[in-house]
Formats: structure tokens, sequence, C-alpha cells
């Protein structure tokens, strides 16, 4: 897409010294607004503004890139640990609209908080809950 | 894994009115401890401790399915966005040592901060980093 920052990093239309890897579905390479050290980004060539209109095949190739860039970020950082995260749509923090899995690795002690509960479910209501999605579930 | 929670539920030996879909590689369910109202968790039917461990095929079939899931709980919960997280290793928050992603639907204003930056890279220091994880990609 013309206009999307990472289709440009991806035709190496803007310059930057973080690449770390691609392959015809995936490109790799650190983020410039790092949470932590050796936060990683790996992102699909195509344009999928999100995880929602992802191909299987873009999806699948790119799961794959996940995995073996969270491997090899926790080696290289000697990394305690590593969280994966993808936000999707504005409201959940995404800023740039080119699909893109953050990693992130972590080191006993950086301090990062996790989420904490903001709702319980009443009687009945998680079965419920559980049965809407069910209706919806593609398979 | 006999001690492990989510074989126990996968096998049906611990009850739960929580059940979303299941296929021969994934399992998906409602999270008990929600962060948010639709938290979902959806993990592979093999017992992996972390996404490091996972084998290609289930890696490949379940990123179908976190992507299927996370369309239909945005759907059936009408959130406005999707936030995907995967925690690997105690230290990013791993609690129960079988891979598993939650979808986390998400509401305007419902008020969850994401995690800013704790580091900045010194001159040449991101090109370093970027060339230490490179050295360790696995293709």
């Amino acid at each position: 897409m013309d206009d999307c920052v990472f289709c440009k990093i991806i035709k190496g239309e803007i310059q930057h010294d973080s690449f770390i890897y691609e392959d015809d579905y995936s490109y790799v390479f650190l983020s410039s607004g790092p949470v932590n050290f050796g936060h990683t980004l790996v992102i699909p060539k195509g344009h999928y503004a999100n995880i929602y209109e992802m191909p299987d095949e873009a999806m699948q190739k790119l799961a794959i890139t996940v995995r073996n860039a969270s491997r090899s970020v926790k080696e290289a950082t000697e990394a305690h640990g590593i969280n994966i995260m993808m936000n999707n749509d504005r409201p959940a923090g995404q800023v740039v609209f080119h699909a893109h899995f953050h990693i992130i690795p972590r080191f006993q002690g950086d301090g990062f908080k996790h989420w904490e509960s903001k709702i319980a479910y009443k009687k009945g209501q998680a079965a419920e809950t559980a049965g809407k999605i069910k209706e919806k579930i593609i398979k």
C-alpha cells in the first residue's frame, strides 16, 4: 500500500539499521519504539491491516517466523522470557495498520505489569458468552 | 502431560462451561481468569510448554485458529479491537506451562494501558542488536 510505512520498509524505501530477516512471506526488524531491549517486529510482506484480514497461507508462514524469531530473540538478547503481542484496531493500541506481531524480550525484574481483571462473569454468563462466540466460530 | 491443567481440560477431565471450539490440533475456551469480557484462550492439543517447542504443523494449525477465533470473539462480543498475547516463561508472566494464546477483546475506554518504553538504544546499538538476532535466526 502506497502510504503504509511498513510496506515502504519492506520495499527498502525507508532506510534503517534494524533489519533481521526476510523471506517470501515475512520481514523481521527491530522496533524503532522499543518497550524493552531487543523488541522485534514480525510483519507479513503482503499488506493486511490486521489479523482478521490475513489469508491462510500468509498466516501460517508468519506463524513459523514468529516462533523462529521468538527463539532467536531470546537467545541473542539472553532474555528470561518472551511476550508475543498483536494489537488489532485502534482501541486495542494498533498504530500502524499493517498487521504486525511484537516480540518483546523480558528480563527478571524489568517491571512490566500485566493487565489485571476488570470483569467477573455472573452465574451463567460465561456459558452464555462462550455460546455466543461458538455461534460465530469460523472453521 | 498428566499434571497439566490444560491437558486435563482437553481430555474432558475438568468440567467447565466455557467451551468454544476444538479440532484435531486446537482447543478454544473462555479464560477462567478473564481480564476483559470474552477473554478467550487458544491452546494446542499437543502438550508444548511454550512457543519455542511448537512443531511446524501444530504452529500453523494453531495460527489459523487464533485468527478465526479473533474474528469470532470480536463479532460475538461486539469488541472495538482485539489484543493477542502470549507469555513464554515465568518472567514473561506465563503461569500454565502449556502454550496458549490469549485473545482479549478491547472496548473503547476500557482503561488497559500498554507498556511504555524502558530503554533507548545508544548510537549503533540497534544495528548491533539486530545483527546478534540475525546470527541466531532459524530459517
